[in-house]
């Protein structure tokens, strides 16, 4: 039957900077380059075939998937990368750092933010210059369509929409799936596939660099998952 | 209108051996790491964006793809990678130094297999380590159906076959689409696009790392070619 493993991106350029990230480019740091190969190890010693690997279009996580299917030997596995297994967009906070935010908004409207499901920082404005319309990678994407700033729930209904349309289809087929992306786009999935409710999700803290398996049956429930050692 | 890049892989870390390489996966050396990011870099001083990528199973073309993508600033295009782009099947002759395979056929013969169009150099035997059966990288396809020895004509038809099976459809759908691959391989494209005869096209060299364009109508008829500077 189909299989699904999750990988989160291991730590970014940005890390150590205590700001808020999101749709921010930022490549991986060292640590983070090597948290993407032991997770290629991971891979190869647990005898895994990965038949097709899905990312977002965000190079942290785009380098964690290559870097993973280099040192698992599978560079020819095929790649589809997509917006919507981005981080969760943090609008206005974005490049902030967090401490400041936190003084400026106060703790009620940063933690429900934060650990809430249903509210979001304050949206970019149209002409913002991190508004993803200016940003090339995004040019041929219909941009009415991407977010300016999302509530968890915004990022989980997109990832959920992404799995249904793109990942869970290959899962039907057999296949072993990898997915790399971000705490907040796999929290979404993670979600959806352990049936956490909205309540809880926003506790879940997602590993960096392990990979996490989920099995399934003919109806794609899941029958088991576990982290690979 | 759709759009064609090719580009061959940079010196291979066999090619100062002066071995028949093949489908042995052997990796970029340094120049050849450093022919990609050029083409990279000529990519985008071009302003071309890429669409959709394909490469052969080998991590020589791979690597290059990705190098340039990521000297592009375009990691986040989709990549499918086949086995029909790979580099000629050298057969029995791969791994060996090119002078003692000469020195061992004779000239008529070897000149036949690398210069002429018809001729395949020894077919690998079944039980072959080489054989790409025995390769876990091919172990999901139909083995039956991988060569173990080729001529440049078998090796033109399953290019030019892969040409109209995946890349075609998607030059017809406008998109710009990049091709990394090898100098026999794409020599079968070349062949086919520039309506070049079976008895020519062994002549033409292919320099490596420059990426070359090509632009169709709607028809699919190549309208224009050049390299890119």
């Amino acid at each position: 039957m189909g299989r699904l493993i999750l990988v989160r991106h291991g730590k970014s350029l940005w890390n150590v900077k205590n700001v808020f990230t999101g749709w921010t480019d930022v490549d991986l740091a060292p640590e983070g380059i090597n948290e993407a190969k032991k997770a290629g190890k991971l891979i190869k010693s647990n005898h895994i075939d990965i038949d097709i690997c899905f990312s977002s279009y965000l190079k942290r996580a785009i380098r964690t998937a290559w870097l993973l299917l280099e040192t698992a030997e599978m560079m020819h596995v095929n790649c589809q990368y997509s917006w919507k297994l981005n981080e969760r967009h943090y609008g206005d906070w974005q490049g902030k750092n967090k401490d400041e935010v936190l003084k400026e908004v106060g703790e009620d409207y940063f933690l429900s933010v934060r650990r809430g499901y249903d509210a979001a920082p304050p949206s970019l404005s149209c002409n913002d210059k991190r508004n993803p319309k200016f940003d090339p990678n995004y040019k041929d994407l219909d941009v009415s369509g991407l977010p300016l700033g999302e509530s968890l729930k915004d990022t989980s209904k997109r990832v959920v929409n992404y799995f249904f349309e793109a990942i869970a289809p290959e899962i039907a087929k057999d296949k072993t799936v990898l997915v790399s992306a971000h705490g907040n786009s796999l929290r979404a999935l993670i979600e959806y596939l352990e049936h956490i409710s909205s309540d809880e999700i926003a506790k879940v803290e997602v590993a960096t660099g392990v990979p996490h398996m989920y099995e399934f049956d003919s109806k794609l429930n899941v029958t088991d998952h576990y982290q690979l050692k």
